[in-house]
C-alpha cells in the first residue's frame, strides 16, 4: 500500500481570491494558471497497519502542528473515499520549491500528496476525480493535476463536484517562461487565508473583483489561443493589480507589497517602455514574477539581477502535470 | 479696481476622486480637507482698461500656455458674473507652496485668484458663493475658502449651485499636524485629471469608492467631533488606500506609487505598531503627508527624515481661509 507521485507548482495569471466555502475550498472565482516546470514535489505515502497515527516527514525532518493537522485531515478524505477508515499512513516528502523561489510550496505538495495517497490505497481516480480531491487540501494545488495552462473552474454545486481543473493547453504548446523574483526584505505578512477572507469580508472592492473576471478569463484564454504573449502579459499583470487592490479596501487595509515589489514593478514596466515584453504577477506576498519568452531570457535576468533588493532570480519553464513514479 | 488675498492649501482627508462634470467641476463624492497654515499663494488682481487681454505672473514670472489658459477662463466667470464683461487683468500670484512639499499650488492657487479677483471687480460674495466660484477654476480649491476641517459637499444639482465647502471645524479647533514627506524619486506621472477620469471610465471598483465614502465622512465627521486622534487617523488612511486601490483597476492600470512611497507608508506604520500616533495620506502622486499631533511632532520629524529616499520633510499646522490684505 504505496505510492510515490510528484507534482509541479503553478503560478496563477488569473488570481484564485476569495472562498465561497472554506470547508470544502469552494472559490468565488475561476482562476487560470500555468503549471511551472522548475518546482516541485516528490511525495511517498505508505499506509501501514502498524501505525495508530499518520506521520509526516517533510524533507526528512518530522512535522507536528497546524502543518501536520492539514496532511492528516487530507488523508482523512482519502480513507473516507476508499473506505478503508482505520489505517494510518507514513507520508514522506521533499519539495524542490526552494524557498528563495518565494512560492508557496502547497499546490505541489497538496497535488503530490493527493495522487501518491489515493494511489497508495488503491484508488483509481480520473484526473478530474483527483483535482477535485486535491482541492480540499489547497484549493491551488486542484490547477496542478494537469500540466501547461490549467483553468480552475469554480462551479456551482454546493458540494463542489463541479469545482475542477480543466487543461486549457498542454505544457508542450507554448514555451513561455517564468522567472522568480525573491526580495531581501522581511516583513510580518499577512497569510493568504486571512488576507482572502479579510477581503471577501470587509473590501467594498471584492464586488468590482469578481465582476471583473469573467472577460479577464475570456481574454486570456483567447491570448493563448492566439500564442499573443502581449496580450497574456498584459491581461496577466493587470489581474493581478486587480486582486492587490482589493486588499487596500479591506477593514483594516492592508497590503502584501514591499517597496521593493513596487520598484521591481516600475523595473519591469521600464523594461517593457523600452520593448522587451516582459510582464509581472505577484500572489499574496512581496515576491514578483516575471513572464517573459524565451528570446528574452537573458536580457530579462540580468535586468531583474541588477535591481536593488533582489536576492535571487529562479527561472522556469512550462511544466507537466502530475506523474506516478 | 484692484484686490489682494491671501489663500492656504489644504490637504484632503477624504479624498476628492472623480467629476460628474468636467465643465462645472462637479464631483461624484463629497471630499474633506484640513486647511494647512504652512502652504499658501498671495495674489493681486488688477483689472485694468488699457490691457487687451490678461496677463499672468507667478513668482514674478509671465505665464503662458494651459496654466494661463486656465486663469483666464477663470477670469470669464468672474467678469460674467460682475457684468464687466471686456475688461482685462493683471494677475499677481505668489507661491508660498514650495515645490519640494509636494503639493499642487492649484488649491490655493484658484482660491486665491478668486477671492482677489471678484474684490477687485466689485463684487460682494459670501463665502458660501466664493467657493462655488473658486470650484469652477479648481475642484479642491473650493475647500481652501475656509480653515480648519472643511467638508466640500458634493451638492446634486446639475448647475453646481449647492456643490460648495463648509467649515466643519475652524482652524484654532483641534492642533492637528501635517508632515509633508518629498521623496527623491522622479518618474513620468498620470496627472490627477487624466487619473480620475480613466478611474471613472474604466476601473471596477470605482463604484466600490463610492459606495464607502458616506461612511468614512460620518465616521471621520465623529472623529473630529470627539477629538479622537486614532480614529481620525485611521478613516483618512484607509480612505487615501481606497482611493490609490481604483486606480489599480483601471484600463490601462496605473500607480502613482514609487517604492519609496512604499517605504514610507510602511515605516509610519510600524512607526504606529510602537505606539507613536502617526497616520498617512497620499494625493495624485508619489509624496506622503503624515498626520500627527504637537507632541510627536520631533520624533515623528526625525524618524521621516531618516527614511532612505526622502528629501525634506516640512512641518505644518491647521491653517486659516481666505484672507484680504
Amino acid at each position: 500500500m504505496k505510492g510515490t507521485a510528484k507534482a509541479h507548482t503553478n503560478i496563477a495569471l488569473i488570481k484564485y481570491w476569495g472562498k465561497r466555502n472554506d470547508a470544502l475550498i469552494l472559490p468565488t472565482n475561476s482562476s487560470l494558471s500555468l503549471t511551472l516546470d522548475g518546482f516541485y514535489t516528490k511525495t511517498t505515502v505508505e499506509f501501514r497497519r502498524d501505525l495508530s497515527s499518520d506521520l509526516f516527514l517533510l524533507n526528512d525532518q518530522a512535522v507536528s502542528g497546524q502543518a501536520y493537522e492539514r496532511v492528516s485531515r487530507f488523508l482523512d478524505l482519502v480513507r473516507k473515499l476508499s473506505g478503508e477508515e482505520n489505517i494510518y499512513a507514513e507520508v514522506n516528502s521533499r519539495n524542490e520549491v526552494p524557498t528563495a523561489a518565494g512560492f508557496a510550496s502547497s499546490a505541489s505538495g497538496f497535488a503530490a500528496l493527493a495522487a501518491a495517497s489515493t494511489r497508495a490505497i488503491g484508488l483509481e481516480l480520473s484526473d478530474e476525480e483527483l483535482s477535485i480531491l486535491t482541492r480540499q487540501g489547497s484549493g491551488s494545488a486542484c490547477r496542478s493535476i494537469y500540466g501547461g495552462f490549467v483553468e480552475w473552474q469554480m462551479g456551482e454545486r454546493e458540494d463542489g463536484l463541479d469545482s475542477r481543473a480543466v487543461q486549457v493547453a498542454p505544457e508542450d504548446y507554448w514555451d513561455v517562461r517564468v522567472a522568480a523574483v525573491e526580495l531581501s526584505s522581511t516583513m510580518k505578512k499577512v497569510s493568504s487565508r486571512e488576507g482572502m477572507k479579510r477581503t471577501v469580508d470587509t473590501s467594498p472592492f471584492y464586488s468590482g473583483w469578481l465582476e471583473a473576471i469573467p472577460n479577464d478569463l475570456m481574454q486570456l484564454k483567447a491570448a493563448i489561443k492566439e500564442k499573443d504573449f502581449e496580450k497574456l502579459g498584459a491581461i496577466a499583470e493587470a489581474n493581478c493589480l486587480k486582486m492587490h487592490a482589493t486588499t487596500l479596501g479591506a477593514n483594516p487595509p492592508f497590503t502584501y507589497w514591499h517597496d521593493t515589489t513596487v520598484r521591481v514593478m516600475h523595473a519591469i514596466q521600464e523594461m517593457r517602455s523600452k520593448g522587451i515584453p516582459v510582464f509581472f504577477t505577484i500572489d499574496a506576498g512581496p515576491n514578483v514574477k516575471a513572464l517573459y519568452l524565451p528570446e528574452h531570457e537573458e536580457v530579462v535576468k540580468s535586468m531583474l539581477e541588477n535591481i536593488p533588493g533582489v536576492t535571487s532570480v529562479t527561472l522556469s519553464r512550462t511544466g507537466k502535470g502530475i506523474s506516478y513514479l
